[in-house]
């Protein structure tokens, strides 16, 4: 089966906007085995949709496009498309009474041009939209007069803000698909998430090792981002899971100290996930990082359970006053060293009641390093209860906000790491 | 001038990986008067990979991929195109000798792998990576064999890590662009980024008033988000830097009081910077936000002038013991009241000696609400010194991520309104 997204807006193509539409969906159709096949961006402009519609239709089962239903001047998706495809729009009751009362909860006067997102093109399945205004729309072409060989074809049209978009996806259109079109092969998929080692050795070490699985039909991937590789085994058939199985036992083997977490799993996910488990909390001590390392933690549902907060100690005086740094030690060997790292770790730790503690102190840039700490240059600590407090020194010279990701992963994985060890 | 992005790569259409490309180099373009035209996601896949290349290279220009450069056997962009153009590989002494002194200076063992990255196709344009491995290549087609209108056209291919591409688009690729491309009319734009109030509301304000504008060939674009609305007033020609500005008088005078910023500004950025303007600090003390307050105001650079710091006071006994918020009020009001949102901006106002402070208490959910304060109910206070404390109640049941962004925007925008109250 074959799935295309066409994201439509000029702000995507002028940057306004960041698409996340193509990762959030991508993964959707991803975890129920089918694959997105393409991926398209258009200009608010009638001949560029219509265009890209209508080729995508003409070789794909499904075409999903994303924005241009709400009531702006600027928004042509659904008037553009129905009259298009020659089925006329007539108002919707349901849909009426639904964005009348989305706007009486709200004590918000409702502007007339809003009721043109209840317009409903003949015979197009209606997607309410539970968290806005603007359903999302299913037209089946069947005959498909763009690709004979694609029969029926779906086009279906989905509002762009996200927060609509996603509940929508999720509790509408995945169990619409599924019943429209079952699968014929199960897909299985497995993503092995590594911290702290290359992408051209990653494959060196695994290159051997994996080919049997090849030619068993596995299919194998790298992602790499700072600092991060992802490894991707999938592949379709009866004999998949099996397959993937020893494929992941082999990787293990030959990588497996580098391996954080599996899917989906975010490092965060797998601190919290394992403090959960093992009943213990953390607390954090930031410098140079502002607060990412809190809200990597506390993005993960359950968090609350295992965070005990912590102490943005941007400044000397707060690393003093809040975490009890002592002040000589700070002029002695400076803010960003190996006693200060430690002293914030074993501060908060103190001060949170926590049983681990996690400090960062470090020079993000642009400005700020030095000949002995040029820019880049970042302290990690680890303090935990009834245990040596630790800390490492690292060089992340990537920019200001990939220097704070990549801090924050090693600083994540260094407890992580303790996590695992003390549980042995 | 007709611009094309193709991005490759399966993690793309499985989303393993949020594609920036799209949203960054659109940006950059459009600084430089230059509009993509589309954008195009494929797989690590020979024919979709050649395919969308040839219609890409039919119609516009130039076509930028990005992807699949890299050594593993995933990355086929390099040979596949150079092969597709019949421009035969072969060695390039300067970039082996880059490529070798990168391991070298990192003390890392070099696989030899990784040379397939100094295979440049015949009579290419090599774009020196200073961040990693792979260069980037431009390839001329003069004639174009695959539109005759379209003479010459450029392919360019970038590589996929945004920290290796960033750099090499703005400092070679740019340039490379302004000679190669000079415009014809200079092409000019003016974002107005608001916050706090709705998209239809902003268009029934201003489509009267805009009106005359449009009639001299503005083009108005909206773009919304959670609680945001960015108005692009655009276009092209020597008579459009005063029609922009006059339009954008217009809007001001309409909804102006809801208008933090302009072009690429971030609420953070307009705080900071306007912080940076009178000299004075902020201090943060958050709960459910987790560290994203101080996180976007650190990514802003020069932050550290005016970050104070603050409180990741998660659990009540961080907001006792850093903050000082009294016990009697946290159990009588609960964590989540105007009276602890009040204690909490009041104690990181005195504990950092910051001239500001901002404070979030709330329920971000999935967990934790109650029918008096349901999930996405969040108090934002406000302390200054020698200024009466405030705090407001808010409700952004959006689900976790987005509660997070919402409530930090708002809470920015309470200072910013404080800090240009002040200065009148």
């Amino acid at each position: 089966m074959d799935i295309e997204l066409i994201t439509i807006g000029n702000e995507l193509l002028l940057g306004q906007v960041l698409d996340t539409h193509q990762q959030w969906l991508g993964q959707r159709l991803a975890e129920r085995g089918r694959i997105l096949s393409r991926q398209l961006t258009v200009p608010d402009e009638g001949e560029s949709i219509c265009g890209a519609v209508q080729v995508a239709m003409s070789r794909s089962q499904l075409v999903i496009t994303t924005g241009g239903l709400g009531p702006t001047s600027d928004d042509l998706t659904r008037g553009l498309l129905a009259d298009f495809f020659g089925r006329p729009l007539s108002r919707d009751a349901a849909v009426e009474a639904h964005i009348e009362d989305y706007f009486r909860k709200r004590n918000r006067s409702m502007p007339d041009s809003v009721l043109v997102q209840a317009q409903v093109p003949k015979d197009a399945v209606v997607f309410p939209n539970l968290h806005g205004t603007a359903p999302g729309l299913g037209i089946k072409l069947s005959p498909n007069p763009f690709g004979t060989n694609v029969d029926p074809a779906w086009l279906i049209m989905l509002p762009g803000p996200p927060r609509e978009l996603r509940p929508m996806f999720a509790e509408q259109v995945l169990p619409f698909l599924e019943k429209n079109f079952p699968l014929e092969q199960e897909f299985h998929h497995r993503i092995l998430r590594s911290l702290g080692i290359g992408e051209s050795m990653v494959e060196e070490k695994l290159k051997d090792v994996i080919r049997p699985f090849l030619d068993r039909g596995l299919e194998l991937g790298y992602c790499a981002r700072i600092g991060q590789v992802d490894i991707r085994l999938s592949g379709s058939g009866p004999d998949m899971p099996i397959v993937i199985a020893e494929a992941e036992t082999v990787v293990r083997k030959a990588i497996g100290k580098h391996i954080y977490g599996i899917d989906g799993q975010t490092i965060a996910q797998a601190v919290v996930e394992r403090l959960i488990a093992i009943g213990e909390t953390v607390a954090v001590a930031e410098s140079c990082t502002g607060g990412l390392l809190g809200h990597q933690i506390t993005n993960v549902p359950g968090a609350s359970a295992v965070f005990a907060g912590g102490v943005l100690s941007y400044s000397n005086a707060m690393k003093e006053k809040l975490l009890g740094v002592n002040a000589s030690i700070l002029s002695k060997d400076g803010a960003v060293s190996k006693s200060v790292a430690i002293e914030m770790a074993e501060g908060v730790l103190e001060a949170s009641c926590a049983d681990h503690a996690l400090s960062i102190t470090g020079i993000a840039g642009p400005t700020g390093g030095s000949p002995e700490k040029p820019v880049g240059t970042v302290w990690l600590g680890l303090a935990s209860k009834g245990c040596r407090s630790i800390a490492i020194r690292k060089f992340h010279p990537f920019g200001r906000e990939s220097f704070k990701n990549a801090t924050v992963n090693y600083a994540l994985n260094m407890l992580l790491r303790r996590l695992n060890k003390t549980a042995k």
